[in-house]
């Protein structure tokens, strides 16, 4: 059975238009040429609507969305109860001239479902939340250095970039320690060499790089951080932007059993509402209630509403649970059909936000062919990034999935007969 | 005629319950206690609802609001147009896995709009543009150094803030020139130490600081800055994010008769709708195209949407005219009601934002007491931060505040005959 190749040309003609008023025409992740590394032919540029799992683009095709704007997307795009609660706090405000109640309700349902926090304080990016929780370490120390992952993703800011990207000056990123994952030894040999002033160490859950297998902890390796970082009064930071709510709804640290001083969230939050938040332990409240920081939209009513109705329904759900189940049933699907083509597909990372690779081709374009393939069909997936489920996701949709995906593997193995598992 | 004192005891058991969950509170700059400098028991701390010109707190108590949400509240708060043309929007999609029509419809009207625009990136807080263009700047220039005016904001990014302050670190501001307002000499002073490595000049169009009358720029002061700037290699950065729309819809640039490379917006953008923007000139293009600046949120259609349909309503209403226009009335309104009663209010800044501050006191406490006054009977006036007309403010508000207004200079006037103007 052969599903029918997508056509994309209003795409493509309104990105022409685009490339005048905008640089690069679609700025940031979203873009076709730099974030998505899909061939510009097979890929959508602009999305008409979305529903539940899927969103249509301007040419009025139709993809079962595993990419959930990077994230937001939790419960299904204009899921009715978010929605509803979002609208009911519209209608007498969002963005105030003081907060409203609803900010203390998220608060106090953040300390109840989360195992770590004792308070909560809301901000707008992920990377406000990770920028917010540096400073606190730094406040609370009167330390300068923190610890980071090599690749380990924490927004844009320029103290999370790379020394010698664009506009990023040694200075912003002088301060940071730079360590591979899963490295307890290389943790101790940091601490030898710059103790007395490391303020914090910032980590995801685990290893979500983009362009690599994902890597989860090694046994006993947060147990062992935890330790070193109360020995030498390092705050642990958790940066759960992109993991949150998809492993466990108490935090992805509980999942993997240690309890951070501070940890982060966005995305999954507010399905798709534009909020993030930090929530700490008690010792960091004076931390969070002197460093500066604040912005215009910050108490913005309609996203706490979102969220708190996001949360309440995410725990209704079991939201994480179901989830990592579809992410399992997906990814067997995929790695079974991969196989029937000779194709060896390898899953890595937490299932209800999967990394895939076909390990056939070490270059990563049969990755890139394959993607292509499934997202000219209606199954939108990236090449280099892990995809995400949301709790809206049908077996249906699995169902249909696993069929152009069966389709996309068999083109590209005939393309590429030399690369067959034998 | 004398106006009912508030009582605002919901407030106060709100804000006792959201101190055990929220590190102060209310953090940020909506905070009762850090920011707004009124006596807290003058003072409402959780908004109910919003309409047009006026919040209604958590008691039930309608006030004037001339914080605007400290300004994106310029149309009036729950404008029909602005909220018809987010509800079109939020019907299709927001948070979507690719941007939609309007991110392209909306940088085409801010071409069309801004009179140095040659193109516009969106982002989400004001921060996030002011930092963005920062490190722009680093990248076209391959240069380090940054100035800045003393005591201007341009967010709360560790590199906005003054060194010292909590979570700050030396190398976070270490890269910062810092030089006096409308001082052109010690601009020449800068480049002459430093001209080679100085990448831009970020200053908001006039000096709204808080705690000190507002500062337009000196005749010609611009212009010189521009020359300067042009033969020195140095990008010129308006932070447009306060006073953006208030003064001119082609930016507050054009308003002073000047050229920027980059002007960034937020606030009064999208009538509340999260999103902000830089716009700038061809030449930065590829700078822009090159730094890597991107947010989970910043592709949201909605707030998009929201910003196309408040620019077109501004247009429509000469907005900026009609806010300037409004301010003259009320401010000429009470620098009469305050000298009615000895008192000498000094009027700065543009009216659309304006500055006030009561003359006879040095330390400020008499407008604390003013403002305090005012705020307990309905009018929202904060003590040392400029505050906002939005376009919906009516003929009658004015009146109600002129009214409310003379009765607090009588009260603040009688408590203090020894600082009474002879």
């Amino acid at each position: 059975m052969s599903h029918p190749v997508y056509k994309t040309d209003k795409s493509l003609e309104l990105f022409k238009r685009a490339l005048k008023v905008l640089p690069a025409g679609i700025p940031g992740h979203l873009g076709p040429v730099e974030s998505q590394f899909i061939p510009t032919r097979a890929f959508p540029f602009y999305a008409d609507r979305v529903k539940d799992s899927y969103f249509w683009d301007i040419d009025g095709n139709r993809y079962i969305d595993y990419m959930c704007a990077y994230g937001p997307n939790v419960l299904g795009y204009n899921n009715p109860v978010v929605e509803a609660a979002a609208a009911a706090q519209r209608e007498k405000g969002d963005c105030m001239a003081l907060p409203g109640r609803v900010q203390v309700e998220l608060a106090e349902l953040l300390v109840d479902t989360i195992e770590i926090a004792d308070w909560a304080y809301f901000m707008k990016n992920g990377n406000d939340a990770t920028s917010f929780a540096v400073m606190m370490a730094r406040a609370a120390t009167g330390r300068n250095k923190i610890i980071r992952i090599e690749g380990g993703y924490h927004g844009v800011a320029a103290w999370t970039q790379a020394a010698g990207r664009p506009g990023v000056t040694d200075a912003d990123v002088g301060h940071n320690i730079i360590l591979p994952w899963n490295d307890v030894a290389a943790f101790e040999r940091a601490i030898a060499e710059h103790g007395s002033d490391i303020a914090g160490f910032i980590a995801t859950p685990y290893d979500h790089r983009i362009f690599a297998d994902n890597q989860l902890p090694a046994e006993g390796y947060w147990q062992k951080i935890r330790q070193l970082c109360t020995a030498n009064g390092i705050v642990l930071i958790v940066d759960d932007v992109r993991c949150g709510f998809r492993l466990d709804l108490a935090g992805s640290a509980r999942y993997f059993g240690f309890k951070p001083d501070l940890a982060c969230y966005c995305k999954a939050i507010a399905n798709g509402y534009n909020i993030s938040t930090v929530v700490g332990i008690e010792a960091l409240r004076t931390a969070a209630a002197h460093v500066f920081y604040t912005g215009s939209y910050w108490s913005a009513a309609v996203p706490m509403a979102a969220a708190v109705a996001t949360i309440k329904e995410l725990q209704r759900l079991d939201g994480a649970n179901l989830m990592l189940a579809k992410g399992k049933a997906l990814t067997d699907g995929l790695v079974s059909a991969a196989a029937r083509h000779g194709l060896d597909l390898k899953i890595s990372g937490a299932e209800s936000m999967w990394y895939m690779r076909i390990t056939n081709d070490d270059s990563l374009m049969l990755q890139q062919e394959f993607c292509a393939e499934c997202t000219k069909r209606g199954v939108f997936f990236v090449s280099h990034h892990n995809h995400f489920i949301n709790t809206s996701l049908t077996d249906d949709d699995i169902r249909q999935t696993l069929e152009i995906a069966d389709e996309a593997f068999s083109i590209v193995a005939g393309r590429n007969p030399q690369r067959l598992n034998k």
